[in-house]
């Protein structure tokens, strides 16, 4: 089965560069003094190809699935929490979307392979490709065709979508193995590296969790290619999300990345196409130990660290208003001409 | 000439801070999970003395004044862009009248002490108690009496503020200057380790701008009473904001703290009375030299650090939605039992 991927260009206008920082040089302020919303307002003038980036309707997405190796005892909390929290972002419950009605942003929680039948509702797209995936310590967790249909299903999502800011936020109990294992195979790291508490997993259970992460990647020594290997150890929310990052940077739009999972699902879609991360604005350091070592292989710099590490897109929804500060700076502020206020001396 | 000073109580309810956590930690996520905006929950609870704190038409307040030390060098702007930086300010042309406005904040500026006569307008407070300080390398910067009108006229203009939280910000071109001086001062610390490049002095002018400096220490030597110092180093700014600092704990406000120049302001205001740094929070991380070692005295760990050194309460007011969100899942969010969410294995 073959997939027709979308075209992603590169971010890489130099003279746009120049008059873009030329621009932020000219505002009413020491040059500089704005250190890494600088940096950002560039960012999002480069994504968009203007000196006058506007966010327009930002749309957080929740990507949910099961992952059948819980069985083997990876998490702190069942996996009826992934359904019962699907339930409760619909209810407006979660931190989650305590955070999205702060800021008025229009939620949508796509089921992927949640282990349960939900009712239809308004804000929730079903888009099951199973009931949960299988255990990737005996299995491979979803197969070949099933991972392409996430990815399809994923930039279907996107496509649907309106405004041009994707938030992306996840929930599934058990992904954070899965996510540990798609970083240790795709970068050839010890897997105990990439491996942390999850939930709340103590000391003792990280071992456990560890050791049977390690028979997951004995079990699928052999595979290489990208896809295979998300097939193999990775999870329906997680493909779901690489089809939606590869679909999102092909429209030109800034993906606003959240903790461990997602980083891991961005992983994945860079070594599909390395040009999603000139898109991809990396909101925050999850306190999940392997965080930030993905951050540094994928030479991001997150904007902040607050020790969080619930997903969600909690941190990314947190970091939003950052983001819209850095565009608005951009486009509000005076310059040094117009507001008539001297130069250095 | 005496000062009467506004009781402030300290926020150490050990028992509501038993009921606080219990309640954080029944929101439906693992515990500890929102890390660090949980312990901001925690300390708006304690300052508004509930499980319910509300963040109440909160009031961004930027205080302005001039410094005669500017005079000899230690600034890479003129002194005219302090009134320059005030009409931009009231025109809404500021970074911090940009992010003001992202987050519907009402911004006044005062002005404490600049060289320049304004026409009235709204949103500008004329509480000028000189028109710049003298040069504090070969006087005082202002006379005792000064530093106490300054005080008292801080806490007027708090007390006619609605709302329960205190967002601060400041201008004066020189006042990394009298900020410096202040920090070095009170604890005794080496000059050169609390110099920074303020609007963007080269390595050379930093060690000029380091020599006056270490001229005005010794020219006061002798001083050791906090208002003592704050009156021959200080600015208008900063002693009308030592006074707004001291009014608004007194009124169990919520005081958001920018940069460097603010922090000094809190530093003076903790050698008056300690209490005052239940009641503030340290917004993020000046990319001003000095800072870092500031917060470290004043046990601070700050929100973000994004490398702004632009003062005017900019990074105070970029910091304010994640102030506003840890408030809000304090209040908003689930409980297990209210969702139905099943808890730990």
């Amino acid at each position: 089965m073959n997939i027709t991927l979308p075209k992603i260009t590169p971010c890489k206008d130099a003279e746009l560069l120049i008059t873009l920082q030329a621009k932020i040089d000219n505002k009413t302020k020491p040059v500089g003094s704005l250190g890494r919303l600088e940096e950002l307002a560039i960012r999002i003038g480069q994504i968009q190809h203007t000196l006058e980036p506007k966010l327009i309707d930002p749309q957080l997405v929740v990507y949910a699935g099961d992952h059948g190796i819980v069985a083997r005892g990876v998490s702190a909390f069942p996996s009826d929490v992934t359904w019962q929290m699907v339930e409760n972002f619909l209810a407006d419950g979660a931190a989650v979307s305590v955070l999205a009605r702060q800021h008025q942003i229009h939620m949508t929680v796509v089921d992927c392979g949640v282990n349960h039948d939900f009712e239809p509702r308004e804000k929730l797209l079903i888009r099951k490709v199973g009931k949960g995936t299988a255990d990737s310590s005996k299995h491979s967790a979803m197969s070949y065709v099933q991972a392409i249909q996430c990815i399809e299903s994923g930039m279907q999502v996107v496509a649907e979508l309106p405004g041009n800011v994707l938030i992306l936020g996840e929930m599934g109990i058990g992904n954070t193995s899965a996510a540990s294992l798609l970083f240790s195979k795709l970068e050839n790291i010890d897997v105990a590296l990439c491996t942390g508490a999850g939930t709340g997993l103590n000391a003792e259970a990280i071992k456990r969790k560890t050791q049977v992460l390690c028979e997951a990647l004995e079990h699928h020594c052999q595979l290489k290619d990208p896809i295979e290997v998300l097939a193999a150890l990775g999870g329906f929310e997680i493909a779901t999300m690489v089809g939606s990052i590869l679909k999102a940077a092909a429209e030109k739009r800034v993906v606003l990345v959240d903790g461990f999972i997602v980083s891991s699902a961005v992983l994945v879609a860079s070594k599909i196409d390395h040009a999603v991360l000139d898109y991809c604005i990396f909101t925050h350091q999850s306190g999940e130990k392997g965080h930030a070592l993905m951050l540094d292989i994928l030479k991001a710099k997150p904007l902040i660290d607050l020790e969080l590490r619930l997903g969600e897109g909690s941190g990314a929804m947190i970091a939003w208003p950052l983001i819209q500060s850095a565009s608005l700076i951009l486009n509000e502020m005076a310059s040094f001409e117009s507001a008539g206020v001297s130069r250095e001396s």
